[in-house]
């Protein structure tokens, strides 16, 4: 489709306009940040962007992703141009009981992913255009980043694996205003170190003046043009603060508004209408909706006592899944032989994406997948998990429905050493809203936790072990999330011993050595550690005299203790056992014995409680 | 100094046995990934690194960090042939009394940092190149990277930052053999791109045979001819497992030692020496030692009552601190207008480095620079040192002298928004291991608490807030780690609310109204929230009828309220106030009071508990 240049540049005015009215009126926000952008903007969404502005939902809607989400008042600026918000919503910017936050999130229908924490953006549109691909929709995305977060190593992450998946379907704006938060970026204004970058990449890259209309008009024509099979990153020289010449290139007005007393004098500098609006949107045919849902069912069929590592488990109910539901689909961060997510490679190769050594990027991609209808599964060691922790905090925020397996739990690992083992896994995931985090200790809860998480919509947390485990649990028990399962129970018990994954195999070997010296115990398996069996919990502490072990394979702070500690509260002495040092590499067992989580270290913890 | 290339080459096929032996001794191991690289590493150490093997605090010695530390079995190979330790001590690999580890650590003296979360050699290694620039050390740094690894983002972080600095002292030598962990590496063997990626980011880079000891030493060479001002790297095409023929180039060797009865076949293709051993180190001598302490103190001069924000008091102590200990440095990405760490850029422009929007690097940078001898302070805003929790999790394992400071904490910044505010980052450090966390209330405490975490040896954590809050605490108070204090006490206390930072505020204000209504509460600052006083907690508790509130600006898992259920155990009912859900953007009070942690909230929990 093809806009005027003149309604074009009337539509960038107006993004300017309605930008600066909104962040005065709040008292706060990025205008200038905005203004570099405007002229941008206003080309993607309105000679570009094909979308039904009456249908955020519209499968065949293109895709924006602001990833310098501090320039949220243009982005909702655009929103009211494409006359999906009216101005007086556009003035409710910021404002307690208004969905147009400080920076974008998916409160907004329009909006797939939060964005406001830098360098996200290119993973999450990276995300949808691979949806694009695996459903053969006709979209594309386009992602705006700024100059700034350029810096960050996401992005490079994300243009790599792009350049890789040949996602032609995907371009990146740079605005390259030069000006960061404090000072001027590290690359100014050098604008062919951008694209010598996204060119060293596998990126199709254009440069272009960021004001200039024809030269952004153009510069998409070259992409499709030239940039067969390659992702396509247009490089614009802007100005921060553009068309206001008290912010114009101005430093010390990032994230300022005008006061009140100065708006008037900006508006007059652009009081010039170019045209009439002759905007008329043209959005693609709808096409067919999102897959219907599957029943996110698993058979489970194990042998009791079967030696099984949970790792392996997961990786056979991922396929099982993936059979039954077209929306599952599984990442990887070259460590797919490790965590068992090879067998849906094996099993269903298109649904597979490797993503190589880059975690925030997948995590990144996997948010996106999920905006865009998938159900990702994101499985790496748990310890490398954390090296996207920023990445699962925004998918909190954007309520992403991505699930998240660690494999290599703790010291479990063994000769590896520290830096391979997952100790502060749990204490991360406890925090984000809306998580749910599984934590199964045999095959046969693996395969049933695997399928809760499916089904719940958000972000869940699938903990597994590295050494194989005996089958506990027959085939047909269920492990509803919130639940937890009384493994050893008896009148006399007087203590009881709350564990998760691998410690539940040493509770169980202290319960019979203690039973032996007439000590029973009851040993609860935790295996949802949020949210915790509260009451499951609280009814064993009751009967068994208030006394709680807890043992974990997690450091000492914020995981499996800390949850039970808050569901008995004062109701139950709690003693928690787990890892309070940084462990050394050797045998699992020698380091389960070595950092107090052993069965003879809850031996020693129960009879201690009964003196 | 020049080795002959014989010498080199025999020195690289005893690495080669070393390597083999030991992993196949420990039963596990990479042994496939030492032998692509043990070329590299034979004359990175026997002819190009000057170090003195008797003296691994040689403050001269050239530094070498192995970013693929899987590889470790060939690190330790190394320091076999040059005589650091011995052949015995070689065949300890990953035994739990052995300090050679699965993956290297600082249990070594000659290991700087902790590696083996792949891609966090190349920031660290510029962190000790950025010292030596600092401190006018002649030290070269030389990094070898696996080429899976250049998927990480936080190498194409420190590239950049590298090439910004002009890091001409620092080496990267990319060891591409093409293979990861599950199958081929992203680029395989295309080292052109690995070249075209560095040069783009502003390095000179040389692409070399791996194992041709010519083009090895002459690579260096070329560096120094040609490499002026910029920092280096050499992209090496290899094999993995070259020169046994089982292993060479073959997938499914990763993480695999030999199996006993193969490795006399593999070390009989190794059985030819090249040359007796002439290798004769030469270090540079040892020049000044590091800088003495100086006295790490503050001198505080605050007006009670005065509006100061905390994060504002960080900076003026920042300044105050490196004005009398030259160790002092300060980075920031980009924030350091907000978080005031451009007091100290503006005092001191030789303590202060920029490190732009790029937080794992940042972090990484602070490990180099801890283990050369500094106290790095690393700012940004709270939530966005979630973006570098696998580095924070590392510098953990490597002990390291960092300092982090977020700020920004909380609901309490206001209309920004979620993405802006950190509320997880209390659950973040608890459990690293060794660290101390720190969340001041008034200007006062900050001022004091920022000194005690500079004289803090390992990781400290101070948590500081946007708006300004009132001076609390008189001049001359002291906060010893691990302290808290009384702010409101009286005999007839009928509860104690424990709080910190912005919430002290609040819990003031709910005492002096339930005060006018004859329900007095003891108040109690809980600064060190880890160690958190536990004696203190237990005497509020016991004196105030064991009724706690504990109130904070944080997600409700993982923070002080868990602490506090930590230190009370079963002695106190523990009402936790915290954020409950995704915060929305608004005026700080609102979202306090919206979020349930503002004083009409304590005050209606304390009623509540008093039923």
């Amino acid at each position: 489709m093809t806009t005027s240049l003149d309604t074009l540049k009337e539509k960038g005015r107006r993004l300017r306009i309605h930008s600066l009215k909104a962040t005065t009126e709040a008292g706060s926000g990025h205008p200038s940040s905005c203004l570099s952008a405007a002229d941008l903007v206003s080309v993607i969404f309105f000679n570009e962007m094909r979308f039904d502005p009456k249908d955020p939902h519209n499968p065949s809607n293109d895709r924006f992703v602001l990833s310098k989400g501090h320039a949220a008042p243009l982005l909702y600026a655009a929103y009211v141009e494409a006359g999906i918000i009216s101005e007086k919503e556009m003035m409710s910017l910021r404002r307690l009981d208004s969905d147009l936050e400080g920076h974008p999130t998916p409160r907004i229908p329009w909006v797939d992913v939060a964005t406001g924490s830098l360098g996200q953006g290119l993973p999450a549109g990276l995300g949808a255009a691979l949806a694009a691909q695996m459903d053969g929709r006709p979209y594309n995305t386009y992602v705006l980043l700024g100059d700034g977060e350029c810096a960050e190593g996401s992005v490079w992450e994300a243009a790599a694996l792009a350049s890789y998946y040949k996602a032609s379907n995907l371009y990146a704006v740079i605005d390259v205003n030069g000006l960061g938060q404090s000072q001027h970026t590290m690359d100014r204004f050098d604008v062919n170190r951008f694209a010598e970058k996204f060119r060293a990449f596998g990126w199709f890259a254009v440069i272009i003046d960021g004001h200039n209309y024809v030269d952004i008009v153009e510069a998409f024509e070259k992409c499709r043009q030239f940039g067969d099979s390659l992702p396509r990153a247009i490089v614009a020289k802007t100005a921060k603060g553009k068309d206001v010449s008290m912010l114009e290139n101005r430093e010390g007005w990032h994230g300022k508004p005008l006061p009140k007393a100065d708006l008037e004098r900006a508006l007059k500098e652009l009081s010039h209408p170019f045209a009439s609006d002759g905007f008329r949107p043209d959005p693609r045919p709808a096409g067919t909706s999102r897959p219907a849902e599957g029943s996110i069912e698993v058979t489970v069929n194990r042998k009791l006592g079967e030696p099984v590592a949970t790792r392996e488990a997961y990786g056979d109910a991922l396929v099982q899944l993936a059979e039954k539901d077209s929306r599952i689909v599984a990442l990887d961060g070259d460590t797919k032989n490790s965590t068992y997510s090879e067998k849906l490679l094996k099993a269903r190769p298109e649904r597979f994406l490797e993503m190589f050594i880059a975690e925030q990027n997948m995590v990144g991609v996997a948010m996106g997948l999920a905006a865009r209808g998938k159900i990702p599964f994101v499985s790496t060691f748990a310890a490398f998990l954390t090296r996207a922790y920023d990445q699962i905090r925004m998918a909190g925020v954007s309520r992403s429905n991505v699930k998240f397996c660690g494999s290599h739990a703790g010291v479990s690992i063994g000769e590896d050493g520290p830096s391979q083992m997952g100790l502060e896994d749990l204490a991360m995931f406890r925090p984000v809203p809306g998580s749910v985090i599984l934590y199964p200790c045999d095959a046969v809860s693996t395969e049933r936790l695997v399928a809760e998480a499916a089904r719940w919509h958000g972000i869940a947390y699938i903990r597994t072990t590295r050494p194989k485990t005996p089958v506990l649990y027959s085939n047909e028990v269920q492990f509803p999330i919130g639940g937890s399962k009384v493994l050893r129970r008896s009148e006399k018990d007087c203590a009881t011993v709350v564990a998760a994954g691998i410690t539940v195999h040493e509770a169980l070997k202290a319960a019979s050595q203690l039973e032996a010296e007439q000590t029973p115990i009851r040993v609860i398996d935790a295996y949802s550690v949020k949210p915790i069996d509260g009451t499951g919990l609280w009814n064993a502490a009751k009967a068994t005299s208030g006394r709680i072990v807890v043992v974990e394979d997690h450091y000492l702070e914020g995981g499996l203790g800390d949850a039970v500690l808050n569901a008995v509260g004062n109701q139950a002495k709690v003693v928690k056992l787990a890892i309070r040092e940084i462990p050394r590499s050797g045998p699992p067992e020698a380091l389960l014995d070595k950092y107090g989580i052993s069965s003879r270290h809850i031996v020693d913890a129960v009879k201690k409680l009964l003196l």
